[in-house]
């Protein structure tokens, strides 16, 4: 499934089509080719062949001209369902696009359809939609991680350069560490989140899934409108978490983070252990703010309970009982983790760990193994991921080489938008 | 107890002293000696005789210069105890001024001592405090009503020209009206609220309790360090709320209202019923983000359940079990309540609606009687105040001519503070 001639840069892509040297309409017709060669995967929900060859008539210039993009289906696209991946939402069509669309549109990208989401963005596994759950590429019978595993499924499988994603605890990180590309989650604000179906208004932003972490720059780049110049070249200072917990891995995944560990000092990086953040309390804070917004806004869509896949239903059941007084007290705290961590942060160019400590799990599987015991499959995806977010600070989940057939990722979360590539595009250059 | 020599207007205090024809040091004997008279009111829990008299000697210029004055205690004063009418914090003692008596003393304000407050300004009557309830000056066997009750009290008693209160739900207005004195709630953002322990961040504001609007306009000037010159004059246009359950009053009540209506009339003011504003929602939307604020801050506090009185332990407790995600509805429909009722104000000049439905009732009461029926005294005291703190809104208190022997207050809201002040004034001098 994952096998397909991979697509050149989406630089070259875009300067081809502005150049005249590259027809648009080709670079659209592949991509519906390879989303219709790959339809088991469940990766795209909607595709919108008719409006793709349209619009990939017109695209002839901007930074992005005539490069095929699928956009995450909780993010609206005029015209198109905006199902969100509920039943609760069937009929829904979205009145305009969303704001990250607008400007993909006018950078000259040709969207060509839906890609699949965890119902309303609340899970992180991909499992659960209306439409059933996504297939990861690298084998079909595991989740691809979520929730926007539909994008980062769609990447892998070279239906589009770059997809688009959201990510309130790990959605797009998750799933690109799990199908094996690029996930880039950068700073609070970079992007835009207006138009996008809210899961946590504290804590939402979009990101993007991509091949290398050239093309998430260079998108992340065009569609903020921001220069984000590839200064990477030096060894960087890397730093590590000293902290048991956050590395307690799957076998498989400890051995791949040791061993670039030790390529990265071998290549000359500093890599130095670097204090504990609070890691725990940065979670707890970011359940308290998702599980009361969350609530809070499920509660307003008046939805029936029984219209949600059963693990949403649940989780929305939970997030009902976070106490109002703790909303607030992680509301109150925010500033003074994100300092934190900034804090730590600011010691070392960036900080690594793994994206998630274990390899994929299969469709089926509740719990994963990893050295100190079994756990539900939903908190080891989360554990590394969900604090990230309290702050606003970027990270981005780079693909690792791993022994064990399936992708590994390597987490990399920086001060700011410019490290942060430049440390991942370090790593993935070696 | 109410019969005293009234203290001159503030402004005619200052200029006197800052002309050297007062003498500061006597205005503070004599709130320290009025205060004495009067300390079975229970209004003055801390007096601090040394430390006025020193300030008096030093008081000179200013626009309070010399001026005595009650600070509710839970507003920090340096050195002096920062109880807050609590057990839980029986032995605290502020380690520096709040920003707002900050201000007091460069205005040469004299702080003679700190004023009686429901404990942690939890609560609308004044009967809870480790210091015992605070009696009301017109009748000893009733409520002050609160939080502010001690300022209130100890103004209408004649101890101070002006103290300064808080106000989270009704706490500077209520107490206002039931001890017929005149209670300003300032815009949101007039008055600093650094320094005050806080019961709702969202909603406390500091306000005053005076004997005229001339004086609380005077006094808020002064401390805002801006100028709200009197404009009033001319007949107002007083929107009335047609809203019978904001007028379902006790008959004293009633009658007073309604003769201050004719009055208005026969005074030129044009007087119209204006649209009912959305009281509930906004009555909903404050119980929630009071509820889950002030749960999130007494959790932080640790402090022990027994030590708080029982009707506020019994408030934490009902608080404490507001939803998280009722609290963010509750903010989240802040802005769009604040601006219906701001688009009401804007059509008059300001609205009016009586301050307490009820008079003050005897200490031991939990229910009073309005036209409809009985229901408890705190539901009765709060239901027209509350809502006024979601908005910005400045709202005063005033007292209205009452044929009961027993104060009857009147509530002014309008858009800004210099338009509330003059409406208040004109309603006054008639």
């Amino acid at each position: 499934m994952i096998a397909s001639t991979p697509w050149p840069p989406v630089r070259t892509l875009a300067a081809g089509v502005a150049a005249g040297e590259l027809d648009p309409v080709e670079l659209t017709e592949r991509a519906l080719r390879r989303a219709a060669e790959t339809a088991d995967l469940n990766a795209v929900v909607h595709l919108d062949a008719d409006g793709a060859r349209r619009a990939a008539e017109q695209a002839r210039s901007g930074p992005l001209a005539g490069v095929p993009l699928l956009v995450k289906e909780i993010i609206a696209v005029e015209g198109l369902p905006f199902r969100c991946g509920s039943r609760v939402f069937a009929d829904r069509v979205a009145g305009e696009d969303a704001e990250i669309v607008r400007r993909a549109r006018a950078a000259g990208a040709v969207i060509i359809g839906l890609s699949h989401s965890h119902e309303f963005a609340y899970g992180c596994t991909g499992a659960s939609n209306v439409a059933g759950p996504c297939h990861n590429p690298h084998d079909a019978s595991r989740i691809t991680g979520g929730s926007s595993g539909g994008s980062a499924a769609a990447v892998a499988a070279g239906v589009v350069p770059f997809a688009l994603g959201t990510d309130t605890a790990g959605s797009v990180r998750i799933p690109a560490a799990l199908c094996g590309v690029v996930g880039a989650l950068p700073e609070r604000g970079t992007l835009p989140v207006r138009g996008v179906f809210p899961l946590s208004t504290s804590l939402d932003r979009v990101g993007l899934l991509a091949t290398t972490v050239a093309d998430a720059r260079y998108a992340v780049a065009a569609l903020a409108g921001v220069d984000l110049p590839d200064e990477s070249g030096s060894a960087p200072r890397i730093g590590v978490l000293a902290d048991p917990e956050l590395l307690d891995c799957a076998p498989e995944v400890a051995e791949a983070y040791r061993a670039s560990l030790d390529r990265f000092a071998d290549a000359g990086a500093w890599v130095v252990e670097v204090s504990r953040p609070n890691w725990k309390l940065l979670a707890e804070t970011a359940f308290d703010l998702q599980g009361a917004e969350a609530a809070a806004l499920h509660a307003a869509l008046d939805a029936r309970a029984e219209d949600y896949q059963p693990d949403v239903s649940e989780r929305l059941r939970v997030a009902a009982e976070v106490p109002g007084w703790r909303y607030v007290r992680a509301r109150d705290r925010v500033a003074e983790l994100s300092a934190e961590l900034g804090h730590l942060l600011s010691t070392v160019d960036a900080v690594i760990l793994p994206t998630s400590p274990i390899l994929a799990p299969p469709l089926d599987a509740t719990e994963a193994e990893v050295s100190t015991g079994r756990y539900p499959v939903r908190d080891l995806l989360l554990r590394n991921n969900r604090p990230v977010n309290v702050t606003g600070y970027p990270a981005l989940s780079v693909p690792i080489p791993a022994g064990s057939g399936l992708p590994v990722g390597l987490q990399v979360i920086a001060t700011g938008n410019r490290m942060a590539f430049d440390v991942a595009e370090w790593i993935t250059a070696l």
